[in-house]
């Protein structure tokens, strides 16, 4: 599984003020805690900054680059912030995010192939979010063709099936798991399947127990990876745990017979 | 999800004491306290009894049926043992369990139609425990072919793909639930399908952990009940939540609303 941390994002009240203040600590920190607690990338995000969100989104890659040595997943609807991200990263980075709207590919598709970028694909498109898991797979076909015909073979693409809250759409929760073998089998070798796991559970009285049981079952249901909060220690349990049941980690020896977690 | 509670075996200690001093307050107990806690059914199992095992049996029939009034699960290897529970109980009952295996069909098959009850096969049969997925559906076409001949819809059949101990044959908990759809897509319409849960965490430091990351995966991959310890709340707790992200729960509003369980 491979983990994407959710938590340099100017949506969150502490990051927004680092970033107005541009303190370089506070962001390092938050980039090193979340590598050290099992992130493999890190999602980097502006959010509604009152600056310039492409010199807000450069001060961010640097800040973090100085801190930690991983990719970064450039997470901004404006292309000219994703390629100042993408300009700024010294590893190839992980576009966040197109969708299946022919613009919204007309623009992104060239980006990841300038800057040998992955690119997380959003199955939807100018008709909106699907409501089914087959139209979910026909968005996702859309996508990999067009990226292929863009030269990014589907491994450097991570499909995501749109998760919706579960308090707002309760349907759409099993819709989307349901997608994922679909969208597995669509080309082979099958593109990447991620999952942004925290809306999930907007608007619920148990945030982790919701997450963290959403996230195994669609592991099981063959995601490969998520965005997700790598601070929340029963997630980070459960996915390891979920990991060695799917026979995905082997090294599982030394885990089973250690001493409790909780 | 069909709950069937675990606690009435006389493997667990307080079980064979309670068992042995013919303790009806106490195996009243463990059966209420089960139902409360969210059991739809009770397996009975005598354990190694010291006592004539049917006499045992029916006790513990009578003794339970006089406390709660829900299905019960006989368990036993012993032809006679099963057949004093199926008398005994007032309710159709679950034989609890068959094999694929010839001798054991033709003695477990007989009673089932007999007694109007319901049947839970084991995918072994005489050539030992499948090694994958395949071979589990195979053995668990036979059982629902041999059903079907003696008069048992599938309906009142609960295929166990048999969940090993992570902790000794690691890749068997993928295969199991990678068996779990192609059971599901046997026949039309499908058998059920019921694992014995606490075997995946034999012989692990986290109990708990391992055995609720596994009943989500599976309640994901298609399962419809689980022999499981209803007092472990974590787990009841994952599998209320499972149930209502996979759209099976209707009554969710109330429960993504209160206030936080843990």
């Amino acid at each position: 599984m491979f983990i994407i941390g959710e938590r340099i994002n100017g949506m969150f009240r502490s990051v927004a003020r680092a970033i107005a203040d541009r303190d370089e600590a506070a962001i390092a920190d938050l980039a090193r805690r979340q590598v050290e607690a099992g992130a493999h990338a890190l999602d980097v995000n502006t959010g509604p900054t009152e600056g310039d969100p492409v010199e807000v989104m450069r001060w961010l890659v640097d800040t973090i680059q100085a801190a930690v040595d991983v990719p970064l997943a450039i997470d901004s609807p404006k292309v000219p912030v994703v390629e100042a991200g993408l300009r700024a990263a010294r590893r190839p980075a992980i576009i966040n995010s197109t969708t299946g709207a022919q613009a919204k590919l007309d623009a992104m598709l060239p980006l990841a192939a300038a800057y040998n970028a992955s690119l997380i694909g959003l199955t939807i498109d100018e008709r909106g979010i699907p409501r089914n898991a087959e139209a979910r797979a026909e968005i996702a076909l859309t996508i990999v063709a067009r990226a292929l015909e863009a030269g990014i073979e589907p491994d450097r693409l991570y499909i995501d099936p749109i998760v919706l809250p579960v308090s707002a759409a309760q349907d759409q929760c099993a819709a989307a798991l349901k997608a994922i073998p679909v969208i597995r089998a669509l080309c082979e070798p099958p593109p990447r399947i991620a999952i942004g796991l925290s809306n999930v559970s907007q608007g619920t009285a148990h945030r982790s127990l919701v997450n963290r049981t959403y996230l195994v079952m669609a592991m099981a249901a063959g995601i490969d990876g998520a965005i997700l909060d790598p601070f929340d220690q029963e997630l980070m349990d459960a996915l390891r745990t979920a990991s060695i049941l799917l026979n995905q980690d082997i090294y599982a020896e030394n885990y089973l017979r250690a001493t409790p977690v909780a």
